[in-house]
């Protein structure tokens, strides 16, 4: 059952290892977290005066499961200028979208009942699915993103509850799932009558290029589950995503959210709803855009200055990831413990594999530090390489 | 499984009946709203301008699971105030108390496990237990609460996960526990080991005399898991409640919610902290005491001038529910029906017990109405009542 679920949840060491980065000096490339600078503060601010002084009593209220219509009506709106063919009846408002991945979980999962993920895949859908005792498989992606080839044999093996996919700028790998194998996949989807639930949080922050259409607007909806947030693009600390397919679905989600929270913060859909309403919002996602972009190029420009040559890393155009791979011989959770004594941090990227491989990989985020930190950062974890390049004498305590 | 229960969720009569509610013209004393006109708002807005300027991005970003420390420093003083002895380890900031008994539902419950609860309950906390497949057994309840000689016999023919209990004020019938029985529920619970989760949304509602100290000071925290909200006393929109138990089950608590949806938004958190240092927060609940305690006696009045002889009632001490039963012969459901008609509303008190009993009881609503809607309502429940009495020609339409 679910408690037993989260005793072993428990002795999960990189969570301990991780609460380090913390500590004062630390430049932490571990974290998922937008940058704060980036908040459209003022517009908020502006935002949330109106709405109190505008609404009072109503923003502050007990409101509808499913949530504040006219937000909703925003988001139709522009999810159906992107291709969509939603309405206000198929979309729901939800705590995050991690709310949104544990409501599926509920209405999909069970002991033992297979659910489908990337190979690797965001820890937070993985960690949900787990604790409603899925079973997951993970099928295989490159840098194309999820290999179609390879989910039409695991089909012939099994019939998952779901196949979950995060199509723009995966987290971890930063991976965007093609335009061909868009169209494979919706062709394998069909061919099986597999739901998709496609997790897009951070479609919006392209740097190169237009944002490429959703599997949703694709299909027109037709059995995908599509998330999205605000989290990315106005601030995640006001907990509003949302999520739209069949009004079936939604209605399913409407009752279990009923069960599980009531609703929605209600002041934060009335603040997001009248931000979108200034205007702001597309020319501020410009901003964050070309502010991450210049990040990520920093990045990458230290890890070529930095690293040593057995390291190579991907190129993302947009979100807020990249992804390493050391040499064979490197263990990422022991180069961390290293990289810590030296203040700055990673993710490992073993845990994002459901099938356990992947234990010489690293996610590093570049949204979140400034761009002396991101050097900084990726010079101290150069250094930790070279050392154990160099130290050689002890094999207990050789990382490389 | 869940998605199952989902599906048996649907088939709810009475929450379709009272989305009639929402119409023009009606007087719902159905819901459970705390009046909208009672909430600070100018307060509010001071704080949360106070919490925009002072702490900016900070309070839009991600946050910690277990909640806000300065928030939870507060709640552990007020707390300990009242005779209880927790820590900042030992509370956790929760999404509303229904996401608290889902998190404890996910902890304790599966199926055929079972749940003591009164009888009858709070629905809230009766869905949740019932998504996750409990067995509800409903322990007998009269006018000072809990029977503890029922809980002593049921406790010889089960062991339950946990006994649920609302110690003031409950939701449905208004009824506050005693304090003899508080003192005999913590002996039956210490000679069983019984775990006990005490929802404690209203306990500062008291029209009358003092709060009852709460089984969680009584007990120093031993066994229970208190659980409150700001819903009631500040806004509930803002969906800030809190829990507080021991360290390994808060500890747990925050695993699941993490899960669950990360955090609780933080600007809501981080208003109701400020709200808090601004110490309007006593000074205003002794307002809501005032008007709420009018309404009530208004409802009385009302009850006595326009119900017949064959309708009783209790007289809560404080709170935003009282309860009738109607005569044997009536069936509640029916005469919400005829009510609607008439433009006004209430809860059949049916659906609040677990063993199917209480057909001829309503829950009444006495926070959200103005004083002129209380007593139209109720005239107009009297008068349907009336004609009930009256027509008696054709069985099939009678209600009395």
């Amino acid at each position: 059952m679910y408690a037993d679920r989260i005793q072993q949840l428990k002795s999960s060491a990189i969570r301990d290892i991780l609460k380090l980065t913390a500590r004062p000096g630390m430049i932490s490339l571990a974290g998922g977290l937008p940058a704060p600078e980036m908040f459209p503060l003022d517009a908020l601010r502006a935002a949330t005066e109106r709405v109190l002084t505008r609404y009072g009593s109503q923003a502050l209220q007990y409101s509808v499961t499913e949530g504040l219509v006219a937000l909703r009506e925003k988001i139709t709106r522009d999810l159906n200028a992107k291709g969509a063919a939603c309405t206000v009846d198929t979309t729901i408002i939800t705590q995050g979208s991690q709310q949104a991945l544990e409501l599926l979980s509920k209405l999909y999962l069970d002991k033992d009942r297979v659910v489908f993920t990337e190979n690797p895949s965001y820890l937070g859908a993985l960690q949900a699915f787990r604790l409603f005792e899925a079973r997951i498989t993970a099928i295989p992606s490159d840098e194309e993103g999820i290999r179609t080839d390879a989910l039409r044999e695991a089909l012939k093996q099994e019939k998952p509850a779901f196949l979950y996919i995060m199509t723009n700028f995966q987290n971890p790998t930063g991976v965007s799932l093609s335009p061909a194998r868009r169209h494979e996949l919706l062709d394998v989807a069909r061919e099986h009558a597999l739901l998709i639930v496609e997790d897009d949080p951070s479609g919006e922050l392209v740097f190169e290029g237009e944002p490429m259409p959703s599997l949703y607007s694709l299909a027109k909806g037709q059995n995908i589950v599509y998330l999205s947030t605000f989290s990315k693009t106005i601030a995640p600390g006001l907990r509003v995503a949302y999520a739209a397919a069949s009004e079936e679905i939604i209605g399913k989600m409407a009752l279990a959210k009923q069960g599980t929270d009531l609703q929605t913060n209600t002041l934060g859909q009335y603040i997001v709803n009248e931000y979108l309403e200034s205007g702001k919002h597309r020319g501020h996602i410009d901003l964050i855009r070309r502010t991450y972009g210049s990040r990520r190029d920093c990045m990458l420009a230290a890890l070529k200055r930095f690293l040593p040559p057995t390291v190579t890393w991907n190129r993302p155009r947009g979100g807020m990831f990249l992804w390493l791979a050391f040499a064979p011989t490197v263990d990422a959770k022991d180069l961390l413990l290293r990289c810590i004594e030296r203040n700055v941090a990673f993710v490992p990227g073993q845990e994002f594999f459901p099938d356990g491989t992947g234990h010489n990989t690293a996610r590093l985020n570049f949204s979140n530090a400034s761009l002396e930190n991101i050097e900084e950062g990726i010079k101290r974890i150069g250094a930790v390489l070279q050392e154990g390049q160099s130290a050689g004498a002890e094999p207990s305590a050789m990382i490389l």
